[in-house]
């Protein structure tokens, strides 16, 4: 209305820092419910990308609950609160025992410059052992260990190879890519030790986003835990994205590599208070206890507070209630099924991969060299937009569709999303056979728009 | 009620971390309203110290505005929306001009984290000046520039002198100890310069709070701003406890210094959502510019989000419509009349300070020496619990009552509060004198507690 101008410059002039969606032609949403967008028109938009809105948009129970003890109290953990205690245990029943130390903070970079201070005081170690391509927060500390930020930045560091079996060092066909992987970690492990340097964290998110909706292979999380703990450092488990129940199997992304298998330090964060600002770190007692002995107090004003913790145990609520776990089993199972017709079907979908309502569909120009086809997926998101479906990219090359959307997406939803990706397929077909002969510039409709495909 | 003991449990767990009110007796609020606390028993508690609750707490009208738009939509700033706009434009009309570029965040820690960052990018620098006892937040960039914490810590830094004129290096008596303060930071930045060493920013709360509620003295801040932009660097004013009215006269705390003064960034955060997470950095465009040019992206998840900025309009008008300002100074000149008062009629209260509703007691066991009454702080604070009346401590030794009530704080209840430190030093004005002849081992009644007063 009068004030898109405004918003526009306001976003021109202190935005720069921040994408748009669409940038070149912003939507404007004044409405939402359930995985649905509204925008001024009042059209309807399917939103595939909204996992902090993890139970659906604007959900009333939730905001009911947040009504409820906003007009009653909020306070801060210095007084005692039942909401506190509660929530602590309805998430302590969904972890393995030895995680029953919680603290309360207000965003997933909150929670990950956390998580990085207990790894450090408790082993009295400094350096952090992080995957290529992560992104762990905007906090000063968190750019630090996030190659998906700090390799734009002057001044290299190292990384891990990401674990990713479709185009990463180890593919999938070698019988055990989870170990060749995380005997990669244990070289990196020797070489920073060669140094003279000590460990003390490896920091992964449990299933790695930006990096291009990554699943890790089995037995790799064990594996390093066991090499990072000899090295005297701990396993941080980064589940600000992955976590309450996305995977649908499993409550936690990190369960999916077995029972055997438990961070030393857990973060979580975005779905948590489906878009009320709410984080946690959790972790042993060992660690918690290390943490206090050096004196410091911990407190956090916003962070454990009654209306945070309110809010948070209503979508704990929803997501038994509502079976959301049972739903994100049935609907993602129906999406990549359907993601794997396009794949026998288009040349250009080169994988296929993901767990429960977390999926990415990765577009390659050249199968076999695995082209990221980078112009084709923003093309695709572009045209996305006009079928009324809001999808984004990730990955290094920005080719991977993501697919994280709101837990209660439904059948019809995934079957409307790949019918409309099939068309935008099919039509480009020609288009997408061009982009291997000309290289790498090639024109789409419309021929006003010049897109542009990377090289190998 | 049940949960009790398991509050307690989880405290003692996991927040051994976390220092609680009264925890000899912990109190358990189960609801508030304005300026008053209620616990299970119905008891109500008049509140002194919720700076964070500022309009009010439960304040129907923030209740409303969060629900309403909780209901209608909640995204992230990579969609266009008017409330951040018209948020920005609000914030922005409080402000000099040249403060006009905002990032919405959700603590004062995550905006003085990105203070920083702004700061050392736009210089190219690496140093930062703090205040002694100053506390910038719970990140671990923060605690760096913390002396408040890092003192506990190994590892000594340097901090300029706090320019505190009852009890610091250069007192009130002096022709011009702003002047004598700023000099201060002068030669600090020619010692740190010596060292080949360059300062990034200049990073002060307007009025320093766990510091012992100082008031800064006149000229200070735009000689140190003189100072540090010599020295390349820029000035940061952390409001984050001072700001949005507290100090009545001036809608932020820094405007005590003049209308020549402007800092080159400001944060702000506690009161902001009078308890919902969000902070915010507003800085000059030409900082903005140069953090945009390293390439790197800043995005905050919840940050600037629909309801967020939602609350935050409705604090503003709440401030506005009932002219809490305006309420500040008067409330505060009372409150600060009875504490004069008191000052007279009792030797053991060193000093009187404060603008508006920020507001310290400061007391001593010997005014020549100002030796702290750390003591007698706590057991007043101690027996107002008894009184029903919340107030705490603060400063390098306790020794100061701090008020930072609610801004709708009346004259009725600084009465209130006035009368009862009134009956409690009178009651207690033997031991008092005791303390002064037996050193620092003195007994109060009831008989069976013992209190520690510091020796000078």
């Amino acid at each position: 209305m009068q004030n898109d101008r405004r918003v526009l410059d306001l976003n021109r002039r202190q935005g720069k820092s921040c994408r748009l969606f669409y940038s070149d032609d912003p939507v404007k949403i004044i409405r939402a419910r359930g995985q649905y967008l509204f925008d001024e028109a009042g059209t309807q938009y399917l939103d595939c990308i909204s996992n902090v809105q993890h139970v659906g948009h604007c959900h009333p129970h939730i905001t009911e609950a947040a009504a409820a003890q906003m007009d009653l109290l909020n306070t801060n953990t210095r007084f005692l609160h039942d909401n506190i205690v509660m929530y602590a245990e309805r998430l302590a029943a969904t972890l393995p025992e030895k995680l029953c130390v919680f603290y309360f903070v207000n965003s997933g970079s909150e929670a990950n410059d956390l998580a990085l201070r207990l790894a450090q005081q408790y082993t009295q170690h400094e350096d952090v052992i992080v995957l290529d391509h992560a992104y762990h927060g905007h906090l000063k500390s968190l750019i630090d260990i996030s190659p998906y930020k700090f390799r734009k930045l002057t001044g290299q560091k190292e990384w891990a190879p990401l674990p990713d079996t479709y185009r990463g060092l180890y593919g999938a066909d070698l019988p055990d890519p989870g170990q060749a992987y995380a005997d990669a970690v244990k070289d990196l492990i020797e070489q920073v030790q060669s140094k003279g340097r000590k460990i003390a964290a490896f920091f992964a998110e449990s299933l790695p986003s930006v990096g291009g909706q990554v699943i890790l292979p089995n037995g790799y999380s064990a594996k390093v835990a066991e090499y990072v703990h000899s090295a005297g450092g701990v396993f941080v488990a980064d589940e600000v994205q992955s976590g309450f129940g996305r995977v649908g199997t499993h409550f936690w992304a990190f369960q999916l590599q077995g029972e055997h298998f438990c961070p030393d330090i857990l973060t979580m964060g975005k779905p948590m208070g489906n878009g009320h600002p709410l984080a946690c770190v959790v972790t042993t007692p060992e660690i918690a206890s290390a943490f206090t002995a050096n004196g410091v107090e911990y407190f956090n004003t916003f962070g454990g507070n009654p209306v945070s913790c309110a809010i948070g145990l209503a979508v704990l609520d929803v997501i038994e209630k509502e079976d959301l776990r049972g739903n994100a089993i049935k609907v993602g199972a129906v999406l990549k099924e359907l993601f794997r017709g396009l794949h026998s079907k288009h040349e250009i979908v080169g994988d296929v991969r993901g767990v429960g309502l977390f999926v990415g569909l990765e577009l390659v120009t050249d199968r076999k060299l695995k082209t990221p086809a980078t112009n084709t997926a923003a093309y695709v998101v572009k045209r996305l937009k006009e079928d009324h479906i809001v999808v984004s990219t990730d990955g290094p090359w920005d080719n991977v569709l993501k697919f994280k959307p709101p837990m209660c997406f439904s059948v019809e939803n995934a079957e409307q999303v790949a019918q409309s990706i099939d068309r935008i397929l099919t039509g480009r077909k020609c288009d997408v056979w061009t982009s291997t002969t000309t290289g790498f510039n090639l024109v789409f409709n419309p021929p006003q728009t010049r897109y542009q495909d990377h090289e190998p």
